[in-house]
């Protein structure tokens, strides 16, 4: 009798989105009347950028001509993108050979595969709040997990301390739910940690194009991150590519563990299991590291991080604490009179028909919080912050 | 410390299509005015249909308009590709809900990714010859494997016989290498078998479009199938995808073991581990399954079918052994005088610039035999017949 995978019986039952999807579509389904003003889910607003468009355009009209059509791509990417992103990390001073850069269908497909190169026995760490597939991933693997839980406290930015057990550690800055970065010193705090266990950093990036400041967007700014980090990107919020997909992943070669060299690891991995990313998405990619295209996302940005200043112009006047939205597409907030976070979401939902994200869904420690995105369009950002100012602000 | 997934110091080093992409390589350095025929790796050469082109361009048109755009796609798939998908499998006289079909970047990846759906201890029966990244992800998942050899005295189209261990069943049909089919009779003996044992088969039907004779395109034409396989399917071959990407797979809401259902599992796995197949791509897919789609890509496959018919006349006329070509994009042979498989290889390479397949690349009992691949142009194809009969057919 074959087995399954008996791990999954230990998952929670439901996924966050998932539950959040239910209760909205109840809510409409009783008031059809209603329109919502979504910033739960991550999803962006703006079409893909000009640029991308026409390479789009482009590539497509190649794979309709005989002379121009490309069958299977290289399993690791197409040598033009992977050197197209070496080229922007040269510019922010990481050097990177193309070979250490992997084409992938997104950040979440790379953090699901990722999984099979580490033995199930070693252990990983996630710091709560945390994007929950880190966790699912982590319990189809079998894998023990260490929550270290964040808060005001640290500044949802909490630094390794002595004694605590990790082999595989999560690192997401700017984070996802709570908008923090890390600074270049807690940066290398975390690495000089990995590097004395032998640990590895799964570092998630993908929110790195929102930093304004001068915070590191990539962990290989920190001197030793290339014997003891993978770098997971993804363009679905730098570029628009939620429904579009296409990311990329960096295994430096001088990543080693007993005697396995994890970059060598990945290419087997890609051999063996995929076919390549889309000829179609890669040069559609390629068109968003030209300067073109990187002009073209900057006005994208400008857009979202507008959206993300009227919602903490509101919620400065209503006087809640949060944090985020200046380095990060999301805000962090302590729900109001310390409501627990599903009851804000329902308030929320109900009174005004804004959804944002509870708070709980990202882990116990997050409990009491509640994250908005910044990816609506204008007006309806304009609209939910106004309605959040009338519901909750002083009388 | 961290440690890798030891599995893959298991691993055989080199992987065919490398070493084949090797030695061409090399004989190409050492003869640059020589022009290969290039009839080993099994990529298409014909473009694109129009009917795939046009869904393309208004699709990417969509990604790049407010008002038409698509950020995150459903994880399972879109439900337009989904009930497309059904609804051409009704025509066959098979019934699937459109949840029971599942969107995929293509087959290699949908077979990489549903090791995770089943224990280690699982173990794998792979009939040989086999397409080598059935055995290479089940060396990654450290999963015990039977080969079960096949030949000419059972046409590569082996039967269960009482004994035989198995809990995951690898079957391809038509099959790759060799191009042998199952009957419809054999194909319940399979299923019987898997039903008796609780066992779970892998119907790998990537060539199942150049079916002619009334065999079965599907696993689920065999009665009982439905509580006891998996079928992964691929537009690489049926409509020229493999540098587009897009697969489907279909796992039947009756299966489950254990207690767990495979279909829910996998809707688990795909809305943690994936984001969604991208709209474009699955707008390009939808278009294949329409009445014009279907017309182009039987065109196609004709071009095919007629390479196909070249290569068998060439073979006949030299007077060589060989399987598939007629229900299959793959001809198999048997190496003249007993010749070894690379040694073989390597004479056609020096000799007439054509490129095949070891079949030795395929396993053990694989060796003394040959692959061609019938998608390399007409041109390209007449030639190569036209070079084997001269070197090899009778003076």
């Amino acid at each position: 009798m074959l087995s399954p995978n008996m791990n999954y019986s230990a998952l929670k039952e439901s996924y966050l989105f998932y539950h959040i999807a239910r209760k909205t579509g109840a809510y409409l389904a009783e008031h059809p009347e209603k329109r919502l003003y979504r910033m739960g889910i991550g999803d962006v607003s703006l079409p893909l950028p000009p640029a991308v468009i026409s390479a789009l355009h482009e590539a497509v009209e190649d794979q309709g001509r005989k002379d121009r059509f490309h069958g299977y791509m290289p399993e690791c990417g197409a040598p033009f993108l992977r050197e197209a992103i070496a080229a922007h990390y040269r510019k922010r001073g990481v050097r990177l050979s193309p070979e250490e850069v992997f084409v992938s269908s997104g950040a979440s497909d790379e953090l699901g595969d990722l999984q099979d190169l580490f033995a199930p026995e070693s252990g990983a760490l996630i710091i709560e709040p945390a994007y929950p597939a880190y966790v699912d991933a982590c319990v189809m693997a079998g894998r023990k997990m260490l929550r270290l839980p964040s808060g005001p406290e640290n500044h949802f930015l909490p630094l390794p301390t002595e004694g605590l057990e990790a082999d595989l550690i999560y690192l997401c800055s700017p984070n996802n739910p709570t908008g923090a970065v890390f600074s270049r010193e807690q940066l290398s705090r975390w690495v000089d940690f990995a590097a004395s266990r032998g640990a590895v950093i799964l570092f998630d990036a993908a929110y790195e194009a929102f930093i304004e400041e001068d915070l590191p967007h990539s962990i290989f700014e920190i001197p030793g991150a290339e014997s003891c980090a993978i770098e997971i990107c993804s363009l679905s919020k730098t570029a628009g590519f939620t429904g579009t997909r296409l990311g990329y992943t960096v295994i430096p070669k001088a990543l080693a563990r007993r005697g396995m060299n994890l970059n060598a690891m990945w290419v087997r991995n890609r051999t063996t299991k995929t076919n390549g990313v889309s000829y179609i998405l890669q040069k559609g990619g390629a068109a968003v590291f030209t300067e073109e295209g990187q002009r073209q996302i900057r006005e994208n940005i400008g857009i979202y991080k507008e959206n993300a200043r009227m919602l903490m112009a509101a919620l400065d006047r209503i006087g809640l604490r949060y944090w985020g939205g200046r380095n990060a597409p999301y805000l962090w907030l302590a729900c109001p009179e310390g409501m627990d976070s599903w009851a804000f979401f329902d308030r929320l939902l109900r009174e005004i028909q804004v959804v944002g994200t509870p708070g709980e869904g990202f882990g116990a420690c997050g409990e009491g919080f509640f994250r908005f995105s910044t990816f609506a369009s204008p007006e309806d950002t304009r609209e939910a912050a106004g309605r959040l100012v009338r519901l909750l602000g002083k009388k």
